[in-house]
């Protein structure tokens, strides 16, 4: 892997928005997210409303679920007695899937899967689609990054989020919206020390791990910002990336293998370079 | 799922065996780990020299990759200069794979799998199964335990092991010889803070996390033990929490799903009840 990208083309790689990145910054450290607004333009303008209004300031990870997700948002149980939203949507119409678009690339992976008919990579994501019902949905990967909800499914606004830190809960596809996925600083969450509650939910709020601040990226002087690219997935330089988990080529393997699951892939980022590569 | 455990009976579950559990202490608490003679017989039965030899009282856990394994051994990078194996063998033949024999139940997933013919489960463990070559192996599920080696096969001695703390690593499958699975104390391991080298390898050696010590549980005063139980995998109940999983009824779902995959199949582990359940 680490050969194909060293022979990576500049033009194999996307420079994040800044206008689509979140910056959580927790006490140990700062996560960037990518937020997908192809794929769920509804929550993302929402989640970056409640950004504006500063909603996420000084609220709590309120949740670590083993082998799952870590959650934030208002720790309060009474919905009444949450932090009021005030310009942004409380809540939403849901975002679970969206129509299989002719100008959205997707590269196939022809192995296959357990749980959907076709899946893939668009737009450097995981997607799954059911050509039958013309549906195609953002995937339950490691690291991505999804809408809390409660029972009904527009009652999900942006205000709790959650990022999976265990093997992909593919169950959860369709049932909530995906709005993006954690390009850098993911162990400040999948260490963050398991709740005792149920679902992993903190039980002494003295567990509870603050949020200082969420931003967009464009919220911030330059100098502040990180300058991410991810290896865009419409490339061949990313098929060979894929080929390469398929395949195991080197010494250590004694069986190389010959077929990658979806959540096997790695999405790869990396700091823009300071001077155009050649 | 907890209506079909609360509705299972006491054959359900089968006892785990004080001769086969490592108790792995650590300076936050204890891991406990169900060895897995019926699959790498060998592999545990040098495991259990080590143990009784005392080698791992005093190492290290050095290793703790994002989103792949903990791994624990001599941090010495020259071979030569780590802790001589005194009974237990140096390097043993690999148990990658067995044969598929007809008198071990395997509860097959009819949904398949992305890499194996077969999938299913064994002895309450995943496994695949290819009948082409008449191969049955554990596969690297969220919390299994395996053996780490060097570029040669019969490189691993159980000296070192690791534990699969993410996304399901397939491709060690068939590649690695697993020797069980963690049934209590995961999050002390998923949990440690990440190294910063290469592989995930601690750069500090005030990083690494010490080893008090690893026992079995046979070796343990009858108090000291955990008397744990899993679900027996070749029951209706567990038929049932697989179907659970599989269809999800629950009111919060608004897709139900109709599938699932090998390694989002939990396998439960309890306390043995105090008094026989009826």
């Amino acid at each position: 892997m680490s050969d194909v990208l060293a022979d990576s083309q500049p033009t194999d790689w996307r420079l994040v928005d800044p206008r689509d990145t979140l910056y959580l910054e927790l006490p140990s450290g700062r996560v960037l997210i990518e937020l997908a607004p192809g794929f769920a333009p509804r929550h993302v303008a929402n989640i970056k409303a409640l950004v504006e209004e500063r909603y996420y300031d000084g609220l709590f990870v309120v949740r670590s679920q083993e082998n799952y997700v870590v959650q934030w948002g208002d720790p309060a149980e009474d919905p009444a007695a949450r932090r009021p939203i005030a310009s942004a949507q409380a809540s939403l119409p849901p975002e679970f899937y969206g129509p299989i678009t002719k100008d959205l690339s997707v590269t196939l992976l022809p192995e296959g899967d357990v749980y959907a008919p076709n899946v893939g990579f668009s737009h450097s994501l995981p997607v799954a689609l059911d050509p039958a019902t013309d549906r195609l949905w953002l995937v339950h990967c490691y690291g991505m990054v999804g809408v809390g909800r409660d029972v009904a499914p527009d009652s999900g606004s942006g205000a709790e989020m959650y990022v999976v830190i265990g093997h992909a809960p593919r169950h959860l596809d369709r049932n909530v919206t995906l709005v993006g996925r954690v390009l850098q600083g993911m162990e400040l969450l999948s260490t963050l020390p398991r709740g005792t509650g149920s679902l992993g939910f903190y039980e002494d709020p003295g567990e509870y791990v603050p949020i200082k601040s969420i931003r967009l990226g464009s919220d911030l002087p330059v100098e502040d910002r990180v300058a991410l690219e991810v290896l865009r997935s419409d490339t061949p330089t990313f098929e060979a990336l894929v080929a390469s988990r398929r395949f195991r080529h080197e010494s250590w393997f004694a069986d190389p293998g010959g077929r990658v699951e979806l959540c096997n892939v790695p999405l790869p980022v990396r700091q823009q370079p300071a001077e155009p590569s050649h």
